[in-house]
């Protein structure tokens, strides 16, 4: 039959992601890739997830870890993150915590909470493809922030947003070792990003994914922090902290949470409620066991781990690029992001590696949502091991000087 | 700030359930409840889980159980419910099934691939309540399927939707043991359900997250099947099928599936990947594993013990409910649907039953979209023991019989 014509126009937004198509085709096994920013398996914490799934399986407490449970999530675990959210000045109580299926769940809700179709949304250019996608569902459309410029003005965005036939009404930022980036936005471009939502009324949703992988530098405050130190009161903010397990102890369990004002919470149990009733009772049990226990020295081994390959990657870098490409120095995170000569087309780049050098990236154009970035890539560092920095960096040196020299 | 002038507009349909509310307040030890429509976890098969966690979380596949994984699904699992729709007459391939995070993400879902503002959805009068509140969320208006009656005529159904300024787009039922009232479609029924969806062009919605739990009587084909069998191939068919562990071995896990034509679930796979990215690995890999092991055993154990609970409640309402009281008499699944004298008030009974004979149940008006149904109830025998339904529904027969003397 006609699926098509029955489907919402919303569902026309639903794009199957390039990378995500990409990163299928890239897993031959010679080839070195760079592409996945995802977490080093090698680095999950088994032994304690073993013991947790054990435990909260135990006789006496299974028939609650298999049951239907609240919306909001597993009072203890959201317990604690007030404990985690307390110890990087946020102070709140349990009321202004829920638990997401992965902070992915949390920026689709939001999206579904604060846009009606034609609103718009700020972000970067590049930002994080997923934030897209969630956001896309709801039909907004994007302009563009720039923090560390100094941004627009705000009566700009607003005429702008006007224009377009709706309003402003989120910024969406991810201020530390961002995908696809690497960088970190400093305290006064935090700042001014307050600034600029407060003069135009709107949330700030903070996506805190990669905030735990500080490898040096001092930390920077939370924007939520800085809200809160602001106006005296989270319940005073108007920033949405998206927080998550995946990068820290596992994505598989899919367990985030977000953080906010009391209000805001409200809205999203009830959506929770509605869309998938509540996350796995099991999963937030299981994950809560393994971060009473172990979840400082998780962080400290996994941090150690990647510290290393950004400081291996970064001499390659240094050492194989030609001149002309520059590149980010993450403090954090998994990702370093390269800046091609002006003329050279990440996507075309890859092709020609795939056939020769054999290295893989992700071109960075898709995470611009204005198509631009075409001399950018993405170097992801979280699961490669020594030997294969070395070679692949120096193969994509090697390639990327034949091309500037039209070879 | 001033949150409400941020929402949008479909975030005023977030309603919190005045049952869900309700629940919560009837959770007294010393109160009888025939509230909760939920599995019992002394049913559970916790060993099977026990032994399923331990094993997808082994040294050599703990690393994909932690990790992100498909969209789609665990292929595995998928392949499971292929062999499993193929029993049920859905001969189908892997590409027809995805998983998601329990069948009510899937009508969210459906709502969000389906419904623009002011479309229709049919539902019947009553209908599950956690329907409503899924797809409340895309705006649409209900119109009233009766399809014991024979249904109003396609185009009275298309007209009234044009009227109000959109079209008909699905239809939802759940055909077996309908949360609420426990009634099962018979195959007539079925087949004029589809006469109408083909005349209209819509999309069926089967919920069939009971299906699994019938006591007696002839399984009646499921619609997705009678509509293989009325057009050759599932690529040709307008059923689309949503399933649910929840029910046979623990909601807890949060793992459902949908069947249907590949059109249909290559949209929802790309709405999934938007919107949270996958369920869980190490669920849908531990469902697996006691579904391979332990399915065929474990449903008939449940089956027993709630035919056996059924029989029991059915027994004693004949015995203690006063004349003027009638109620459904289901062949699987967990409720009974009581109607009341005509001008009693399910509410107000249930707010004197909880001062006076410490009975709880839900009144049955909440699960109609229209707001009728005031002198309805819904009773759930799933949760209860021998002594506790005959002291409960004894009690509750003269509570409702003194209401009809107006005592």
């Amino acid at each position: 039959m006609g699926w098509d014509a029955l489907f919402a126009s919303r569902a026309d937004r639903m794009r199957a992601s390039e990378i995500r198509e990409l990163l299928k085709l890239l897993e031959q096994p010679d080839i070195i890739s760079f592409a996945g920013g995802i977490p080093d398996p090698a680095l999950f914490p088994d032994e304690a997830f073993r013991d947790a799934y054990q435990a909260v399986l135990a006789k006496d407490v299974a028939g609650v870890a298999l049951q239907y449970s609240v919306s909001e999530g597993f009072p203890p675990l959201r317990q604690w993150l007030v404990g985690q959210m307390a110890a990087i000045g946020i102070p709140c109580g349990i009321d202004n915590v829920m638990i997401t299926s992965g902070s992915q769940q949390g920026l689709d809700y939001l999206g579904k909470l604060l846009l009606s179709p034609k609103d718009t949304a700020l972000v970067t250019w590049p930002t994080y493809l997923g934030a897209l996608q969630a956001f896309n569902a709801y039909e907004p459309r994007y302009d563009r922030l720039t923090p560390g410029l100094g941004n627009v003005t705000p009566k700009a965005y607003a005429d702008a947003a006007a224009e377009a036939g709706g309003r402003v009404k989120l910024a969406y930022l991810t201020p530390d070792f961002a995908n696809p980036t690497g960088e970190t936005m400093d305290r006064a471009a935090r700042e001014r990003m307050l600034d600029l939502a407060d003069e135009l009324g709107i949330a700030v949703i903070e996506d805190s994914a990669y905030q735990a992988l500080r490898y040096d530098g001092e930390p920077v405050p939370s924007i939520l922090a800085l809200d809160i130190a602001r106006h005296g009161d989270i319940e005073k903010t108007r920033t949405i902290y998206c927080g998550s397990f995946s990068k820290t102890l596992a994505p598989g369990l899919r367990v985030g949470w977000i953080c906010a004002a009391k209000p805001v919470i409200a809205k999203l149990v009830l959506m929770k409620q509605a869309a998938d009733l509540h996350s796995p009772s099991i999963n937030q049990m299981a994950i809560h066991h393994v971060a009473e226990n172990h979840f400082p020295a998780q962080v400290a081994k996994i941090r150690a781990a990647y510290r290393h390959r950004r400081d291996r990657m970064l001499a390659e870098l240094a050492r194989h690029m030609p001149a002309g490409v520059t590149w980010s120095k993450p403090e954090g995170g998994m990702f370093v992001w390269l800046t091609l000569p002006e003329g050279m087309d990440g996507a075309e780049l890859l092709a020609r590696s795939i056939k020769t050098a054999r290295v893989a990236f992700v071109p960075g154009g898709a995470f611009h949502a204005d198509g631009t970035g075409r001399n950018t890539i993405r170097l992801s560092f979280s699961l490669a091991g020594d030997e294969a920095i070395s070679e692949g960096i120096g193969r994509l040196g090697r390639l990327i000087g034949d091309v500037t020299k039209g070879a």
